[in-house]
């Protein structure tokens, strides 16, 4: 079968790098290249994890490219309370061994889209400062773009506030310049990523693998599944971006809606917010994306350690 | 068993008719007044309508009072798309024969509730610019308020807009001055109201009661019941007002949610939007609103067809 | 000559005793009332503020009415650094011997204009909320309001913001609904009011009357001086609220231009702002406000001073 | 002397061709590139333009760089009543014999301030999208840059609205991220631009040079000049493009003040407004701009008619 050709956009994060581990283990992927952005932590650091993760899980040969340092045009925001001041919680990699591509993120992106001779899937799982201006500054890349199949936003929950999740909190400008774009998108948002958790026991099957990725997920997980259980009503702790993933490897695992998402970039209560309209009279010719509501978490769950095993 | 004591607040309205038929023949309410709103149409006509439907379905003892014509801070909507130019659709009354009472609404009701011995539960089913002037006029009557069970908002619905709600976007000044006021809130919403719907089939049933009140309904739900049909994702038409009336009646049919509701004042996409926190991590102490969200339809329906049957 | 009716709103503060005292010695004013509401401190202290000021000075004549505490939508706003803990800075008058009035303010103005034969003109120096919630609930006494000279905006000024004036930062919501109500508005706002300031030589001259108004000028004027001397441009202490009254004494000194003014309800660094266009290619007919722009400022502290010499 | 190193980012436009005209004959100037954004009218009309005018008025060897066709996040907007269909009004050139260069305007941009030895200053006079995606995708550049020197904005004026100017109205958040860049900024807004205007008698005075670009400007500025008369204060037309150039030249003629510029991206009657604090209380440390606020017209309009003899 014919791999799919993607490119990672990703804060890494913890549940970016469990995200990254799921797919760079996937014969059903070819990673052209994982670029990175700030978002769960300043850049320096994301960047920093980003290299440890593709260099300790053994894909050297992936690009890593350093994308922008900061929203489009609201304050930074980082979330050290979720992922922790080092953006893995307290697993620690080894020094990565590799440097980052010599071009920027979004000049990789355009070349990288320019030089193919497939459409690529963006797969962005952090806030969308580096695909917006990608889009913006170079929207001849569009018809090289087989679709965005993105981590954020959410129909019918938030998590920063009742309407809004963290990645498009973030940056909504930058959100409202990727969905208004005309380019197809498939919106993980946390309808079916806050049904995507692991339980404690979840995690002790990671472990239970022996692999050295089993041994990163359940250190990692630690503060972060306390952090789930204390403060939202799962009995685990969701793994967003890697339900990003799933999505292209298992999209029949998924039950999805078409729909109008517009991102607001106002109003005190719901700057932030991705409202979906899927009301039967709205203008159907307006749809933008492909909303995923839920999942088989029982899959989700086997699929995670599945990938752990073959890091063997 | 005491009878609840009530004051109405209605913008007449096909579903705000059923819900004053709905009321003024319990015995389980003692209905103290109706305020009436501009809204579902102009004043004028919410007036007239109001006056219409206790007249003829022989409450000529209750005061009905006429109040504000348009909105606190925004130009006036109406919708004569769902409820015709009228406002009760093609159904027609007799002239009433009797007059609004000598007090405004808002006087009406601070009379009401300072010279009432017990505290009165507020019923209003249309924009909320009546009760909010009076608690803003007149605050010390929070006292004598039991609590406030209105129609209007939603936590995952919308129906002006994906979020909007009409009651909450006509006037969402006056929606966040009642949701802010500190009077308990119980808030029936297009959550379930939207699963408080007359099939074709129920509204032959309605007719079938042989009752004037059987009439009214069948004739003013014909294009009402077309619209809902065409627009929306139901199988009937909602019969959104009475829901409020149901909760009276039969809270032990509804399941609620306790949690904090803000209403949106700004935003291109959200003004008007009821946004429902219920996640575990807010501050509970906040918690303004008992936010309804599902019901048991056949109950519904059959609550309407005996009080239709009580008209004989 | 037949004196002006008028009725005035205040906030009592600093600026809004000097008011007081300048209209309450005028041959020129018939003062039916005074209505209080909250701004520049909470309403019991505003309220307390004007009965002393009014029964002080002489006038136990006119009735004081209690309005609102808060503003309308918004969380309430004090500015205790400009007026002190008191309103009054460091100024002491005794206690009043005169009570509120029985009625609210909003049914004490809604009375006095119904029972009125002639047009009365709305003086209002504080935020809005009381002439809006008149306007509001009871819409039909517009026809018996000649205009409304008010204190608040500026086209060109802010002092909350770079573009806020205090009076409407405090209450945008209310001034919306007032400048957008279609009653005749004359807008003394910080174009006008912050030319209209006294030295420290002009303070000596209100003292040097040896009156009882001049000696409570310059005590409240001390630290409101010496707070404007500090922070803003001017040589000497805005008398803002004072300027209204002015207007009705003197028209002929004050230049004014004709606009459309908007206020701005939303918006992270304008809301609250008078937006005031005066393009010759606006709509014309849409004007509702004469805005007040410039004036004499030594006509305007030789008015001060005599009437503290009046006081003798 | 030592000429000044300048890129400029034109829409042009009308006035930004006499920008052009006034810039390309001055040897102060050292044009180290044109980029062209959409703005006046679409990116394929302003780009035509741009390289029209370059080529006919003699500076081939100047590069000019293709940029963005739309705004950040809004949708676009192009004003033809102003500039016409083509955006030169009437006049007509000689198709250009140039090209675009081979980079893109962010490109270009990026690469000619890495490649310079000195800083380079800045000079857009259209909407700031090329600028605000230079700044946020290559940050390292503003070391670079000596200074903006840019037309667009208003302390006092607005020609869109009542507070807002073309430019920044076009692409608030573009104008919003450069004002946060901390980059210095000197604002050539519409408190100066509309003092630098030209009569009749000056569009006479200008083609009575009787060179191309005399010639040129009298046949531009036809329906211009009429539209100004028809629908502003002015005896003339504003020039506006111009005046950031003459700043260049002659900043001696120009009065300004240092202050705070915030840009509003929210709120119905200022979104697109510069909102300016000048107040003496203000945090000074975030001064962020030189707002142009006057000048002397006369010398303006010598400096237009000296540079257009100057194409004999």
């Amino acid at each position: 079968m014919k791999k799919i050709p993607v490119i990672m956009d990703v804060d890494t994060g913890i549940d970016d790098a469990v995200a990254l581990i799921l797919a760079m283990q996937s014969d059903k992927l070819d990673i052209k290249g994982v670029t990175v952005v700030a978002g769960n932590q300043t850049l320096d650091k994301t960047l920093h994890n980003t290299l440890s993760v593709v260099d300790y899980f053994g894909r050297k040969d992936i690009p890593v490219a350093k994308g922008c340092d900061s929203p489009l045009v609201r304050a930074q925001y980082v979330d050290p309370a979720t992922h922790g001041e080092s953006g893995l919680g307290t697993a620690k990699l080894p020094q990565p061994s590799i440097q980052p591509h010599h071009l920027d993120a979004v000049t990789f992106l355009k070349e990288t889209l320019e030089n193919s001779e497939e459409k690529i899937t963006l797969v962005p799982v952090g806030p969308l400062t580096n695909i917006a201006l990608l889009l913006t500054c170079y929207p001849h890349v569009k018809e090289k773009i087989e679709k965005i199949v993105m981590m954020g936003g959410g129909a019918f929950e938030g998590n920063m506030n009742a309407v809004e999740e963290f990645n498009i909190f973030v940056d909504p400008e930058a959100a409202k310049i990727v969905f208004d774009s005309g380019v197809d998108i498939v919106m993980c948002g946390l309808d079916i990523t806050m049904k995507s958790y692991t339980t404690w026991d979840d995690i002790m099957r990671l472990k239970a693998t022996g692999t050295k990725a089993g041994d990163f997920c359940a250190e990692a997980f630690g503060v972060y599944y306390n952090r789930y259980v204390s403060n939202s009503r799962l009995p685990g702790c969701a793994v967003h971006d890697a339900v990003a993933v799933t999505y292209l490897l298992h999209p029949e695992w998924i039950k999805t809606e078409k729909g109008r998402v517009k991102v607001d970039i106002e109003g005190a209560n719901s700057y932030g917010a991705t409202v979906c309209d899927f009301r039967p009279c709205r203008d159907k010719s307006k749809d933008n994306a492909l909303v995923c509501l839920d999942i088989d978490r029982d899959k989700f769950v086997d699929l995670l350690v599945r990938a752990c095993e073959s890091y063997k």
